[in-house]
C-alpha cells in the first residue's frame, strides 16, 4: 500500500479529512523556544494593545484568536461546510516539471487555486465573515491588491449575508478589471484606492495625484471607513496572527498528504506579501523543527525584489497602514510610506511582513529570498508548459524558488520540495501578455 | 458507511479510479436498439466515407475509433498520466443552491472546470495530440469558438511536443483576448477567423468584411490549412464520434461517484454546441436506459436560442463547415452557412449537432431545450452566489436547465439531477460585466 501511494501524482484526501482545528504556532513557540513575537503597541501609549483597542475593528472572537495561546483553535462547522467545495485541496507531484529540470528532487505543490475564489484567501475570509455575522456585524470593509483577497471576502460575505466594501489598489484596479467584475458578481462594492471617499484617500491623492496606490494606502482607507460605522468591521487578508492561523488548514492537510504517500518535505516554500499563504503551509510543518525532530527542514519565504521587506526591510515597530492608524506592529518593514513599483504581483506589494514571520526570520527559522519580475514569469512559463497550470504572479515567486532549489539537487541525492501554489493566474493574464511580448520590467 | 457517504458534499474518487477505457455508445445502440446513426457521406459520390477519405485529416487511430463497434476503447497510458493532474474530477452536491431554490431535488454537478485548461476539452485534446504524435504528425490545426477548445489543444500539443495553429472565431478573439494569451503561453499560433491566410477566409471576408465569424468558417480555414501539408493534421473539439467517445471518461466517473454515495440520477443535463460535454456525461448513463433498466431516466441537451440546432434545425445531411469541404454529416442543422448572433457562449455557436446526438434526439432518447442569453446569465449569477463557482457562459445553459428542473420538484418527491459543469468562466468575465450592467441582449 505504501509503495503504491508513493507513486501517486495527485494526493487527495477525503472530505472527512478536512482539519477540524487550526494550529496555533504561538503555542509551540512558547513551548519549544520559550519566547514569542513582540506584541502590537498602541501608538500613543507605546503599551501593548488590549482587546478594547481592537474592538472597533474586529469581531471579538477574532481578537481572542489573535492573542490565543491554545494549541488548536476550532474551525466553525458552517465554515467547514463551505470548505467542502474545494478542500481538502490536492497535493500534486510535479512530475513533468521534475523531468524538464532533470532534477533528482521530488517537487510537490499544494494547489490552493482550486478554491472557487481562485486562491487560499477563502480559507480565512470564510472564518472572518462567519464570526462577523455571528456578532451582528452588517458590513465588512477591506483593501485588496491584485484582487485575490477582495474576491475571497466578497464571496464569503455573500455566503454569510453581509455587505462588502473593497478598496482596490488603483494600479491593480486598472491592470485587472475583471477582478472587479468577480467582486461585483458577489455584490461587493469596489472602489479604486486612493479614492476621494475618505479623508486618507484625499490626503494621498493630494500628495501625489498620479499615485499607483499601495496596500498601505488602501488599508488606511478601509480602516477609516470601518471606524466610522458601528455595524461595519474591518477585515484583513494577511499579516495578523488570526489570519495566519486560519491558513494553517493548508499545512495540516499537507502533513496528512505526505503521511499518506510515506514521504517528508525537506524544503518548504511560499511567496510572501503579508505572509499568510507561506505561514499556512509552513507553520504545521515547523512544529517538528521547533521540537528538534526535523532540525534540517528548511523554510523559504519568497518576495519580489520590488517590495522585499524580509530581504531589505528594517526590523522594528512600524504602522501597518500608510495612514498610521493601526497599532504599531513589530515587523520587517520598508516603511509605511513606501510605494512599490507597479509589478503584476499586486498581492506582494505590502511594505511589511507579518510580525510572526519577521520574528521567525530573525530567529533564523526561515530564510528569505527575493526575485525580479521577469525571472519569476519565466519560471511561471516553464511551470505552465510542464504542469499545465497558469499560476498567479504572486505564486510564481514560489515556483521560481522551487525550481532554483530543484536545480541545485541535480547532482546530489534528491531532496523533497513542497511549495504552496497559492492561486491561479487566470485573472492576471495581462502580466503574461506583457511577459510574452517582452514588455515586462 | 453508505449513509455516511450519502452525506458527502464533494464526491472524490482516488487517482487509481480514473477510467482505463472509454465507453462506445455505438456498441450499445447496436445491441439494444439494433440501429446506428447514419454514416458520413462523401459529398461527391454520396457514398459512406472510408478511412482513406479521412486520412488526410486525422491520424489513423482516431479514424478507427470513429467507426469502432467495440464496447470499450483503451485510454493510452500517457494520457492517463496527464489526466492525473485533474481527474477524477469532483462530483459536487449543490447544497446551497438547493436551499436557495427551496427544492426537494438533489442537485449534483460534475465539475470539469478543474482541468488546467479550464474545461472538459482537455479530455479529448490529450488523446488527439497523443495519437498524432505517435503517428509522426508535426502540427495540429484547429478552430476555436470561445477558446476553451483552442486552449485545451494548445496545452495538449505542448505536452506532446507538437506545433499548434488555432483559427479563433473573430467575435470571440475580440471578446476574450486573454484566451489568446493562454494559447500563446502554450506556444500555439492564434489567428482570428475569417482571416486572409486561407482561400476560404478570403472568400468569407469578401462576402462580408465585417462578419463576426463562426465555427463553421473557422473549421473551413483549419481544414484548408491541414490538407495543404502532409505533416499537419486537423483536430476537432466536438461533433465526431471519436471526440464524444473521449468525453465518456466524465460519465464513467460519475457512475462510480453515484455508486459511492448510493444515489442515482433521474435527470441528466448538459449544454450542447457540437455536443461533446453533454455526450460525455450522458452516454455512460444512457446504457441503463437503452437496456431497459432505467427507462424513465431523462437526458436534456441545452442550447442557446441564438443557435439551436436541435430545437430549430432540420434533420438531414449537411456539411460540417461553411466551406463545404467536410464529408456530409447527418445532423440537425441550421445550415452550414448559418452565422449566429455574437452571444457570449461562443462554444455553442455551431450550426449543427453531433450526428450521434441528432440520432438520439430523433429516437426520443434525449430532449432538447433552448434558452436566451439573459436568463442563462441570471442562472449563472444565482449559481455563483450560492456555489461560488463562476461558470462558463456555455455551462450556464446547463445550470439554467438544472434550476428549472429543480424548481419543478418543489412540491413533489425530490428528483436527482446531475449536470455537467463543463468549464469555469474566468476568461469570460466580459459577458458577466455586460450582464451586470444590463447590456446583454
Amino acid at each position: 500500500m505504501l509503495k503504491k501511494n508513493k507513486d501517486l501524482t495527485k494526493v487527495m484526501l477525503r472530505e472527512n479529512e478536512i482539519p477540524q482545528r487550526f494550529l496555533n504556532l504561538n503555542f509551540y513557540l512558547n513551548k519549544y523556544l520559550g519566547k514569542l513575537p513582540p506584541p502590537p503597541l498602541h501608538p500613543g501609549t507605546k503599551k501593548p494593545v488590549g482587546p478594547e483597542d481592537l474592538a472597533p475593528l474586529f469581531p471579538m472572537e477574532l481578537i481572542k484568536q489573535e492573542v490565543s495561546m491554545e494549541e488548536y483553535v476550532e474551525i466553525p462547522k458552517a465554515v467547514r461546510e463551505i470548505y467542502k467545495l474545494y478542500r481538502p485541496s490536492p497535493l500534486i507531484r510535479a512530475r513533468r516539471l521534475e523531468k524538464a529540470l532533470k532534477t533528482s528532487a521530488r517537487i510537490y505543490y499544494k494547489y490552493e487555486g482550486v478554491s472557487p475564489a481562485g486562491s487560499h484567501k477563502l480559507n480565512t475570509s470564510l472564518v472572518q465573515a462567519y464570526y462577523s455575522q455571528q456578532e451582528g456585524v452588517k458590513r465588512l470593509v477591506t483593501e485588496t491588491g491584485a484582487g485575490q483577497w477582495g474576491s475571497a471576502l466578497a464571496m464569503a460575505c455573500r455566503f454569510f449575508g453581509l455587505q462588502c466594501l473593497v478598496y482596490m489598489v488603483r494600479i491593480s484596479y486598472e491592470q485587472k478589471p475583471y477582478r472587479r467584475v468577480v467582486m461585483e458578481l458577489f455584490e461587493a462594492k469596489v472602489i479604486p484606492s486612493p479614492s476621494k471617499q475618505t479623508k486618507m484617500g484625499r490626503k494621498f491623492l493630494k500628495a501625489n495625484p498620479k499615485t499607483h496606490g499601495s496596500l498601505g494606502m488602501a488599508i488606511a482607507e478601509a480602516i477609516e471607513e470601518a471606524v466610522k460605522d458601528k455595524e461595519t468591521k474591518y477585515s484583513l487578508g494577511s499579516v495578523l496572527n488570526h489570519v495566519l492561523l486560519h491558513q494553517t488548514v493548508i499545512g495540516l492537510e499537507v502533513q496528512k498528504q505526505f503521511k499518506l504517500i510515506g514521504d517528508e518535505p525537506d524544503i518548504v516554500i511560499g511567496c510572501c506579501g503579508g505572509g499568510s499563504n507561506f505561514s499556512g503551509l509552513a507553520f504545521p510543518l515547523m512544529v517538528d523543527k521547533l521540537a528538534g525532530k526535523k532540525p534540517r527542514r528548511r523554510f523559504i519565504g519568497v518576495e519580489p525584489k520590488a517590495c522585499s521587506s524580509m530581504c531589505k526591510g528594517k526590523y522594528g515597530y512600524d504602522f501597518g497602514d500608510t495612514g498610521k492608524q493601526t497599532p504599531l506592529l513589530k515587523m520587517e518593514s520598508l516603511g509605511s510610506d513606501f510605494v512599490p513599483s507597479p509589478i503584476h504581483a499586486g498581492g506582494l506589494r505590502y511594505h511589511g511582513i507579518a510580525p510572526m514571520l519577521a520574528f521567525l526570520h530573525q530567529e533564523k527559522l526561515i530564510e528569505a529570498r527575493c526575485y525580479g519580475q521577469v525571472e519569476v514569469f519565466k519560471a511561471a512559463e516553464v511551470f505552465a508548459q510542464t504542469e499545465g497550470i497558469i499560476v498567479a504572479p504572486e505564486s510564481a515567486h514560489a515556483v521560481k524558488a522551487a525550481i532554483d532549489e530543484a536545480r541545485r539537487c541535480r547532482a546530489r541525492k534528491g531532496k523533497v520540495i513542497v511549495f504552496n501554489l497559492s492561486g491561479h493566474g487566470l485573472l492576471d493574464l495581462q502580466g503574461y501578455e506583457d511577459f510574452l511580448q517582452g514588455k515586462l520590467k
